[in-house]
């Protein structure tokens, strides 16, 4: 039998499936209606039909709900370089481990647009948004570790993989339509490489 | 005659010159002795013989007063940056202006490391100086616009450049002597080049 050990535990007055994801999704539709500074926990849980306990059980605080789905990125950045083929430097590793990241935020463009705007207009939020950058990129370096790639090339490549995404990201942002992130993602690696072996100023 | 814009101001009681630089060593005292949490902004202005109020003319907040060497390090890069020779490539550019900002801090390694462990030990430390890292990356972005170099390489190269300076740093925190920072990061600079060329995991 599976049992969700996440969403039920028998210190709760109730079973609450999901708890994590209803939060986070009221938190984003009140962050956007109303901004982030105007919005209280008491409010995030009450339009997911959940107590404000229920909130601080599964989010530490307000800017965390809005980090839901950062787990669920590192998740993936991390098998996904666990399972490249072998003949893949580790560049190659961590490339087609963004793409992917990037192909999953496009499946849902409007929602991350949505989340980007609300974390743009915060400073406190900007600050913990490069936090997770940070914590993504310690992940891949550590799943290249586990595939015996040392140090500091590990490290290297898994920040500057990072450091091209935001790029990415932010002309992504910035020019909605095409083309598509992963595309962005993968023309700015490309010319990354080029930059690092010629072109003068 | 010379105006020091800065230190002098009608409004202010009395001439004090050079409180930002007083009251930023005054915080790394009190910071290394009693801790970030402990140290109050009336503490600090004390110490630097300094009023309250002149803290906060100076600084946001109790945060604000620790990074006040980045302006002088983000002029350092953007000058550096605008000073490369013509044949320089974009990333030889960014790479010369992070290697003199090394050389800067090698000038005082006990206070850098000093400042380091106040940072590691606390969340929004880290955070801050994330964001830091972050407007250094724009800056030096900014002075390859005006080179004449386009985006994205301008901002990839920056970008890059900073994720390579923060690798570099953290292994020179973890391995105190030699070698020095700017070898550090020459030394990860030239690997970022070959991972990107070829070495299968």
């Amino acid at each position: 039998m599976a049992v969700t050990v996440i969403a039920y535990h028998p210190a709760m007055g109730r079973w609450e499936p999901n708890a994590r994801g209803r939060l986070a999704r009221a938190a984003m539709t009140l962050y956007a209606e109303q901004g982030f500074e105007g919005t209280t926990t008491a409010q995030i849980a009450q339009l997911a039909g959940l107590t404000e306990r229920t909130f601080f059980r599964n989010f530490a605080d307000k800017r965390e709900v809005l980090f839901y789905g950062v787990g669920v990125a590192q998740e993936l950045l991390t098998r996904t370089i666990a399972e490249a083929p072998a003949p893949a430097t580790p560049m190659d590793a961590v490339s087609a481990a963004i793409e992917a990241m990037c192909a999953a935020f496009q499946e849902h463009p409007e929602r991350v647009r949505q989340r980007d705007a609300i974390i743009s207009a915060n400073a406190e939020l900007q600050e913990r948004n490069l936090t997770k950058h940070s914590e993504l990129a310690a992940a891949m370096a550590s799943a290249l570790r586990d595939r015996g790639v040392p140090d500091p090339a590990a490290s290297l490549t898994a920040e500057t993989g990072i450091a091209v995404y935001r790029v990415a990201f932010a002309r992504w942002i910035k020019e909605p339509g095409q083309p598509d992130l992963p595309v962005i993602f993968r023309n700015a690696m490309a010319e990354l490489r080029g930059e690092l072996s010629t072109a003068p100023i």
